[in-house]
């Protein structure tokens, strides 16, 4: 169950294999390595090695793999299930802040990276965390398996950034610019808009005056 | 109705003003400058000059002024009904994000003014706001009039600061910290746990996951 007890071919297959299982119907409630292989037209050994390479509930006999379980071991597996690191576009005076913000750890949540178009900080380190090029992050964020975008650009660069992490698997986004995005139904999108956070606090403090006032009234 | 046009002695009468109507009885629904005078054994003239100062209800002949209109007016003319300005205490890279902040116009917010302890910042400005020394917010806080105060400290300095706002006019405060501060019933703690924000966003990745997941099962 360690990625480098597995050879880079099969490692390539596996996506395969879950998008595969993904196709069948909610009828299909086990399913064989002879199975997957006959449909994708692969080798029933090298399958059935892919398979029980990667998934941790193994196939009984007869019976073949629980579809459930193998989904969730494969999404294990590359990574899909994590849920737990995020990376940050946009190393500005906030985007530092979360970088060297110590609290996220005791949650246990990581930034594990960033990424930035700014020459003087690419390469650089904020809090442990490496600030890439922006350029690269069509290698960097699905090599780190992150599913989490944390977006703290100006709001004029906001949606076409938006739009690049979720080519590249993020699934879920903490935007801190003020900008609305446009995302499609199963992407989660977090709207941090510390201006209205101030404002209802200002707005708490109104009733609380008014209602002080009012003891007289 | 402006401030400068008052002198210096009235000024400081206002604040009397306030206190004894606030300590009358919720049937008290009128008062003369006459009866406020005889109360807090002033003149009756110089009572009468400083209220229709600072009162744009006006005392009406008879009648005498709505206690609940004239606590209104005061506390307006003395700045204790600011819940637009804030200061800030704390000028970390959170802090200084916060500074050089755009947004909060747009909500009708200001960040009046910082304080830290660090002399390399103390006199310099962020986003157009002063950064005074923290010895000097004793001083600085009442004069600016704000309400509201925002903590971006490390969580051990957290309650100390917190008290210090506390005993010059703060009545709701924005916690960056993440420690748990202890103050009277009274006072609005806004507690903006980044980390809890960040977990809350894993969560419900991993329940989103855990229903497309769920499609083939």
């Amino acid at each position: 169950m360690d990625k480098s007890s597995i050879s880079k071919p099969s490692l390539r297959r596996l996506p395969v294999y879950l998008s595969y299982l993904k196709t069948l119907p909610p009828s299909t409630r086990t399913i064989s390595a002879t199975a997957v292989a006959a449909a994708l037209g692969l080798n029933e050994v090298q399958v059935r090695k892919d398979l029980s390479a990667a998934s941790s509930s193994g196939g009984r006999p007869k019976m073949g793999y629980s579809v459930e379980e193998l989904i969730a071991d494969l999404e294990e597996f590359l990574g899909y299930r994590n849920t737990k690191d995020a990376i940050l576009i946009g190393v500005g005076r906030l985007g530092g802040a979360l970088l060297s913000f110590t609290g996220f750890q005791a949650c246990g949540m990581r930034i594990a990276a960033a990424f930035d178009n700014d020459p003087m900080k690419i390469g650089t380190c904020i809090g442990g965390v490496q600030i890439h090029d922006i350029l690269d992050f069509p290698i960097v964020c699905p090599h780190m398996g992150a599913h989490i975008g944390i977006l703290t650009t100006s709001p004029e660069h906001a949606q076409a950034l938006c739009d690049l992490m979720l080519e590249h698997g993020i699934l879920a986004i903490w935007n801190f610019s003020t900008a609305h995005l446009e995302v499609p139904d199963n992407i989660i999108v977090h709207n941090e808009n510390l201006a209205v956070s101030l404002a209802m606090i200002s707005h708490d403090l109104e009733e609380m005056l008014d209602k002080e006032g009012g003891k007289n009234s």
